[in-house]
């Protein structure tokens, strides 16, 4: 129950652990067709361009920085945790330059500064954005940002690895020109694969570039060789062809129990661990309207040994739960509600282990009253 | 019988089907420890940076060119093959400039040629070369070329994607600099991770670069961080767990035979197919001193029809068998015996069914030989 990975679905690991065949084999080739249709419908697109890059998340956002920037392009980062400062590196080490809205670590992004931005930066290219921070649990206005940026002449560049499969993410609705996301948070897959969508307007883009794109691996032109559309595909690189069956099996689960089931789920669930965390006394950093609903991040009461909790719940629950990044090490733990794991047993084994550790400790919390809560948003 | 993915252990299989745990679990990080030391025996290195990137061969190709490369170097690139196109393709991303010296396809680099290109360049930084080219069976010696380069002041890069585990890879033995290789080869794991090492020479260059690497993802500056020695372990991205587990068993099954009976057995089974398909009157590509026994290029006789044949073995065998790429396609069959896959079963196998196959399109071959010549092969 950390950031992720998430528990990976049992069916998952069965798919993954089958014999692995040639990644030009026709019946590969037919499942590789498969899940850039069941990918569309996680990411609700129609988008041509829509398939995992063979590499975990980090590959996947260095493929649409790499792909839609040249060097001398201006992009405006938002960045609200430590994902957005990613972002920055990703854009300056492609030669562009990054013009940062800063907003604070746990709060959502500030459209009106966004919108203050692209009407001083006329000549930037890409705004890009997180819409799920990882580092803090907080969700951005997605649908608001990606519509600025259109209207200001930008392409957009927006950061799903934690909200895809967990709240809605919209490509289409939206408009939003390159996502990218992780198969390890809420499609509770292993971890190594990077989804990607491409708008037909970013794939104009990249097809007339003056420049080669930096990264051959990582080359959309090329990738699509082997990825894209028609009967022949060409050898690129080897697909990683075992994670490719898990991801497969992941989307199908996904289709079975319908998307928008499933972002209610992460809904209910969420809503009794916060009735549990706040009977408890605990707060949630994010403010309510700006929560996700499968990242929670608990600040830790004062005078709790963060180290040593997680330790404990490690040792005796086997429960992993997410310590905080960059600015907020040592200040918060991230709780993780995702896909598979998003489930009522875990939301109690999550209360009734924290509250035995930390009464154990004697930390300031109200004892013994965190599961009851819970049972009760349950019946609500 | 491609030229990778080849089999996969089922014993991998399973590993790679365990439950996913945390990339920071102490138990995790504790086989990530375990994983570099394996990696070392497969490489015959003390290096300290031996480690697998999270993403397939081509990945880790790319990783040894960002990090060893700044704009403005030079480097000499041999090319017998498709893969040394590809090294060409990266160095120019780098905006460094690359020397070819070029050799015939299914031909060993001739060192001599190098040491000319050495000698009339001597500003170049790194020289480049696959030691076992998988495009046509050809194996080059590493170990003079890398002597070559450490007489001429520069550094070695060597592609070792189709050698590691089923002939010698002796980096320490060699000098080399910085090696990459796959698991989908002769390690007979699943495709999508990239062993690769790095002399401390290479760190060194790395560690004192003016320019930062191009690729976020594959800054071995960052991702030391998470693999690198020392009890802490920082995030840099989600290791691909499962995979990572698979990699683990695949070199504990090649420490469990031990390295040279790995390399015998690969000789054992590529001189008994090699019998069979001489006395079918089939002649290989490459000449006997310089040909890799897992990968066998076999010429496809006159007024064959390559794909026709391909697909029959697939079909009627469930066998598949590697076509030509680039120059060589649609003239040569590329029949890989790798790792688990090097087995008396597939030699006997893939002798009967192409036997079978041609026999029944007619082509000019000896039909009903190839077996036997297989089987006195394993006598001698």
């Amino acid at each position: 129950m950390g950031p992720g990975p998430s528990d990976v679905n049992p069916r998952i690991l069965e798919a993954l652990g089958r014999p692995t065949i040639g990644h030009l084999d026709p019946q590969f080739v037919a499942m590789m067709d498969e899940l850039k249709e069941l990918l569309r419908y996680a990411f609700q697109t129609r988008n041509e361009l829509t398939m995992p890059v063979s590499a975990p998340g980090s590959a996947g956002m260095e493929s649409c920085f790499v792909n839609l920037l040249e060097p001398g392009d201006s992009v405006i980062v938002c960045q609200n945790g430590v994902f957005g400062g990613r972002m920055k590196e990703n854009v300056e080490r492609c030669g562009a330059t990054a013009i940062m809205v800063e907003d604070d670590w746990g709060r959502a992004i500030d459209a009106n500064k966004v919108e203050d931005a692209l009407k001083s930066n006329p000549q930037a290219k890409v705004l890009a954005f997180v819409h799920a921070e990882t580092s803090t649990g907080a969700q951005s206005d997605a649908k608001t940002l990606c519509a600025l940026a259109s209207r200001y002449d930008c392409l957009s560049i927006v950061d799903c690895v934690t909200s895809l499969g967990g709240t809605p993410v919209l490509v289409d609705d939206w408009g939003a020109d390159a996502v990218y996301s992780g198969t390890q948070k809420c499609l509770s897959c292993v971890p190594g694969l990077s989804p990607v969508t491409f708008s037909e307007r970013a794939m104009e883009v990249i097809q007339s570039r003056d420049s080669t794109v930096q990264s051959w691996f990582l080359d959309l032109n090329l990738v699509l060789g082997y990825w894209g559309g028609g009967g022949k595909r060409a050898y690129h690189h080897t697909a990683p062809i075992n994670s490719l069956y898990a991801l497969h099996e992941a989307l199908v689960i996904l289709q079975e129990e319908g998307i928008e089931n499933a972002w209610q789920r992460h809904r209910d669930h969420h809503r009794a661990l916060r009735a549990g965390f706040e009977a408890m006394g605990l707060t949630l950093v994010v403010p309510e309207a700006e929560r996700l609903p499968q990242l929670n991040a608990v600040s830790i009461p004062d005078g709790v040994d963060d180290a040593a909790v997680r330790g404990r719940l490690l040792a005796d629950y086997h429960l992993e739960i997410g310590a905080g990044l960059g600015a907020m090490a040592g200040k918060i733990w991230r709780i993780g509600l995702m896909g598979h794991a998003c489930s009522k047993r875990n939301v109690l084994l999550c209360l009734g282990a924290v509250d035995a550790v930390l009464g154990s400790m004697n930390a300031a919390i109200e004892t013994g009253v965190a599961v009851t809560a819970a049972l009760d948003s349950y019946r609500d």
